[in-house]
């Protein structure tokens, strides 16, 4: 009835299980005072996964203000519509909640001064809350702390990728010529509820379809032959994803095409490159070098991989020009790509996460064609 | 794989089959009228509703920046990752596509001075357009475009209120004791998929859950006699939205309960008042009326409606406050509500479209508990 329509996630209201109490306020403490050493007054952070990393609290926005102010001293606050009363922090954290009313102004909740605002404030609230304040990013402040994953958060990440990996067991029965796109979608979303709390995204990209990063899924219908690129994932109750992406051909494959041979070796050779002390970028370069060095440089258009938490796509990006230093606890995706248009596509996607030594995979589902 | 989390649309970068060129480039003139008109220099529209509104082109956004320019005058723009590079605007559309790599500062390409700022753009984004920029609300400007809904627009909604209506007549089969709402939803969200290009959301609050507005689903199991919210909606492949929420009794109604009657009377008083020249906040006083008469003025905790288009919510807002007056082609939910905690809840919405006299209900399934 009332989500905001960028805002489909199924929350209830309780604090996250995996998570304990001491946990939240421990970073929440841990804001504050990056905030003072800063020099920011505080932050002002909307629904998702900023807010619910501090205090555990999932719920969905919508055009109506609500926020989570986090000055540099003094008593945290949660900026709600009387609609949304039923979000209720731990008492525990001691957060004053705030509700306010329609035809009321909620933004003069927010302090004055320096402000950090999180990235997923949109416009609307974001230009409401400038007059009287500098609004800087809270990004740089948060990533401080939820770049390296705790003990727990790492258990949630195995639980998922072993949830996605129990999915990609059941995609070849599901891959049969004269079947669309559209209907093995819809089958692959709710074979993702049962493992999950929630269905993120469902990518089903079969023939030239597969030679389009960004493709979903569509009315195709898959024909005998056909390389098809699968990327799916969801999240748990704790709100950690799953993101694995294999490739499959319909009816098996037969000769493995030479660029899948190269997708392979790049993947691996990625995963390889991970270790703490090296850069986010060595690990790109991996992949991109064993691509290009067999011709398809032209052919992988992005980014080898996106760190994955409470957020899908976060601190450490696998990319050119990212020299942060990979440290044990960092958890992200290792996916290169390679997309021939008009012809086909194929990816390889795994979640790792940074050990003392090297990298633990989430993902352990076979990578070869199926 | 690379889809923003915050954007689970799947759309295909075709233009919508439902509107012709002439319609979009004619939206791109009144924009660009309405800039100068206005004192803009333009308007940065981040993907959503509102570029669509404007051009028929639906992507998913990411945390790379990619924008519709509008400049109040001169050549209209699109600013892209290159790893969004099939998203290609019709030709006659005359629209300037300009790509940028990893590294450099796409917001360069955007208009300095006073801008319009499409309220879907998240804040890591507008932030960054904030230097040399004095940046104000775009929705102000285009709400005089899109809030008056064309012909084909009235009628891509109603194909919608139908396609919904068919989901919502196999509910009753769904809602056996002994099943979990997560089951339920799970059903539902494959049913709304046949009918639908995407699922939007799916809300079924049974017994106690019912009394919170924004309970989508839990693990609750249904039991004989408990009341059950279910509130669902989806998008076309043109984009416009579905929203319509009926009231159920697991093993169908014994004696209606009191509340449930006068919920209905509400909702029906308060479809009644909608025709042209009547204001929005007198639709949402008619429904107030009736539930407070009845004594139960203190559960029904939210607005009475908001406009849908390719937006799941805008303007007209049917709220206390809002004097916009009503006219012709307007369309918007009626969904009153009563809200006990603890106990149970209930809510009707459908949606109408505003006709020269009164208005034209776009879902037509009993509103009785059934």
């Amino acid at each position: 009835m009332d989500p905001y329509q960028r805002r489909q996630h199924s929350y209830d209201n309780a604090m996250s299980d995996s998570v304990s109490v001491s946990t939240y306020s421990g970073r929440l403490r841990r804001a504050q005072e990056l905030c003072s050493r800063r020099g920011l007054a505080g932050l002002v952070l909307g629904p998702g996964e900023q807010l619910a990393y501090l205090t555990g609290l999932r719920f969905d926005t919508h055009e109506r203000f609500s926020a989570l102010v986090v000055p540099a001293v003094g008593e945290i606050r949660l900026v709600l519509p009387v609609v949304d009363r039923d979000v209720t922090p731990e008492e525990r954290l001691e957060i004053k909640v705030e509700t306010w009313v329609d035809g009321s102004s909620p933004y003069d909740l927010v302090p004055t001064g320096r402000i950090g605002v999180g990235a997923e404030l949109v416009a609307s609230h974001v230009l409401r809350l400038m007059p009287g304040r500098e609004l800087v990013s809270a990004t740089e402040v948060l990533a401080e702390l939820f770049v390296s994953k705790e003990k727990l958060e790492l258990e949630e990440l195995r639980r998922a990728g072993k949830a996605i990996d129990r999915v990609h067991a059941q995609v070849p029965q599901l891959l049969r010529p004269g079947r669309t796109e559209r209907k093995v979608a819809a089958d692959l979303s709710r074979l993702i509820l049962e493992e999950h709390e929630k269905v993120d995204f469902v990518i089903v990209g079969s023939g030239p379809n597969g030679a389009n990063p960004h493709h979903e899924f569509s009315d195709r219908i898959l024909g005998l032959g056909d390389m098809v690129v699968v990327d799916i994932g969801g999240s748990l109750q704790s709100g950690y994803h799953s993101d694995c992406t294999r490739t499959y051909v319909v009816g098996g494959p037969g000769a493995v095409p030479r660029m899948y041979r190269v997708l392979y070796d790049a993947q691996a050779a990625a995963v390889r490159t991970v270790r703490p002390g090296v850069t986010a970028e060595s690990v790109d370069a991996a992949a991109r070098e064993v691509i290009s060095a067999a011709g398809f440089g032209e052919f992988f258009i992005h980014r080898t991989g996106h760190g994955i938490g409470l957020s899908l796509h976060e601190e450490p990006f696998i990319v050119a020009g990212n020299t942060m230093e990979l440290l044990p606890g960092m958890a992200f995706s290792v996916e290169p790509g390679i997309y021939i248009p008009g012809k086909c596509g194929a990816r390889i996607e795994d979640i790792v996460a940074v050990t003392e030594d090297g990298c633990e995979l989430m993902n352990n589902r076979p990578r070869e064609l199926l």
